[in-house]
């Protein structure tokens, strides 16, 4: 599983506009030409025109300042019928961004939307406590209670029409009929910033490569990253600290190959 | 001295909110992350929320453009009893940043202004000559001048009710009564960009951490810095540059134990 | 060649002001920093006064939101002589971008213009394929087609007055009247995200510290990123990839001598 959407990025060599934070951006710009795909960043007055020769849109509120644009360039994509990824960082982290947020999700049509668990508790209207823009440790799901919250999370996806992506120890990736739990990755990736930003941009890439199985392809990306931090780990020294495991993450996605990958996948799918 | 004050950073995750530049602000992420706490960059409509639900807020000046949103978000922090941090970057580099510059320390109450000796030189109103956002070389303090500046330093935090941080090859942290010098660090951490905003970055994480000791606080967050570029130093090979050290320095930070700090520091408190 | 130019950025320590994307602006400024000059990055309401106390400018319109700023910006750079570098990244890549970078040009007598072989093409009139802001392959020139496109290069480098860089597998530099031809660098750099506007950051450093021969201060910051991306890639270990690249190459321009750069560049002039 998941080589074949792998495999396709690597030949499809597709453009993904980003729309996203300064914090990360480098790292979601050199991640996705890491996997073999080609980003470009805009968020000024050619957005629209971006969009319109991009084959996907990520859009990424880690610094948000309102939605005027992410509406109409979000819309666009969707109109062009171009995979639209939303990565809501900081949903709940203040009650403007959560309402502008949750009315984005409203206007804009998504493909895909992808978040920590904190994140997607208050996406779909589950109580959640949010510190900033990490997951909170007491929202974390474990093999219990992420039964508990699943049927919540599959009914949004299938409501809304689109792939709901939540990430953590336990990623679970669903449209609403079928849906996927994966188990890779390692503790150590939440010292990191921005991970959750570069799966954004992996989803982008590759739902843009594979628009015949969407659910196949989001759920490949995120295990390309649960593995790549596997491997990664593997080549760190005693000294090496979360800025070395940064380099060597995106490094392990660059050497990512479909044998690896389904390989070293650790998922179900019910 | 100051291993307790990185101990409460390690275990209290304080949320940081960052108002900062692009330049670096990735850097100033990962160092927060490395040292235990839990960064937040928010400079847009929801500014004010996000300060109000952090532990501190951290000011970085390193791309200017006006005080408005400074003003309101660092007065907001203030009132809510928040540790509030400046970092002047450029200070004394153009007319408008320094006369802004300027009206901002006026209008918030900071808890602690870090910058390096041009910075500083400029914030309290001595002659200095600046290169850009770098300390002037000739502006530099040896141990002899030191001397005859340090009673300027105090006397404006004592007056101000404020720690003043100079960072250089002797690092002066202040509160108006009493002084620590710091001899940590090494000239090479010059060539790397960023390092005084993730000492502003650090500062932020280790005053929201240590309320009851706020100079040991912003002194043991410098010591932090300095030890772990001396440590950094070490695991360069040959072929290393600044870009390598760049992120030994953070992974050096993310190993840093109260025992080392301890160990490694060498201070004189006056 | 090239070793005197490069000697002189070591020696004079320019200050030089970006105007520049948040993608890679961190790695700008480190790269600036490797090679011994100073960076300061303002984009905002003191622009204009950092310019008037640098060295050089550079202007990068990797995220193009207009050029209001830049023109006010630019040109009171070239009317006090410093060199002023554009890097147009993206032109051909929107209408809203081409058309605007053409007026910039009309609008701002720039010292240099560096850009990959489609953004060149875009500028100069010559039909062009791009792909967001990489090169198209298909736009690539070898030995046979650049000597097809070199007369139209020196034709626009000559009415213009200005040195035209084109970067690619063979780098191309001219000012109309004598042409560089470079062939260093690896296939394998088009994976990391921003060497391009690092080379522009490199450029504005040499044209700042070499005005008695900008031709040959623009070939050798091209060849000190060619000559870098060979060094780097001799210490890259199996498991590196493109982020352990990124810093590899920024530690060997900060490694790199006169004498290295003269033993191993590979140039011809025409």
């Amino acid at each position: 599983m998941f080589g074949e959407e792998l495999q396709r990025v690597r030949e499809k060599s597709v453009l993904i506009h980003n729309m996203t934070n300064s914090v990360t951006i480098n790292d979601v710009a050199n991640a996705q030409l890491a996997i073999g795909s080609s980003p470009i960043m805009a968020s000024g007055i050619d957005a629209i025109e971006i969009t319109e020769r991009s084959d996907g849109l990520n859009i990424n509120t880690g610094m948000y300042d309102g939605n005027e644009w992410l509406i109409e360039v979000g819309r666009r994509s969707v109109e062009l019928g171009h995979p639209t990824v939303l990565d809501p960082v900081g949903i709940g982290a203040s009650n403007i961004r959560t309402q502008g947020l949750l009315e984005l999700v409203d206007e804009v049509k998504f493909t895909a939307i992808n978040g920590n668990v904190s994140e997607i508790k208050n996406l779909v209207g589950l109580s959640a406590k949010t510190q900033g823009v990490d997951a909170y440790a007491g929202d974390l799901l474990d093999e219990k209670n992420m039964e508990k919250y699943r049927a919540v999370f599959e009914n949004y996806a299938s409501k809304r029409g689109l792939i709901l992506v939540m990430t953590g120890p336990i990623d679970l990736i669903t449209d609403g009929r079928e849906t996927f739990l994966i188990k890779n990755g390692r503790a150590e990736m939440t010292s990191v910033t921005g991970l959750g930003c570069q799966v954004s941009g992996l989803i982008s890439a590759f739902l843009a490569a594979n628009p015949q199985s969407p659910l196949r392809a989001a759920a490949a990306a995120v295990a390309t990253m649960g593995v790549a931090g596997e491997i990664a780990w593997e080549h760190m020294a005693a000294e090496d600290g979360n800025a070395t495991y940064r380099n060597r993450i995106i490094d392990a996605i660059y050497h990512m190959t479909p044998e690896i990958l389904e390989g070293e996948v650790n998922y179900v799918l019910l």
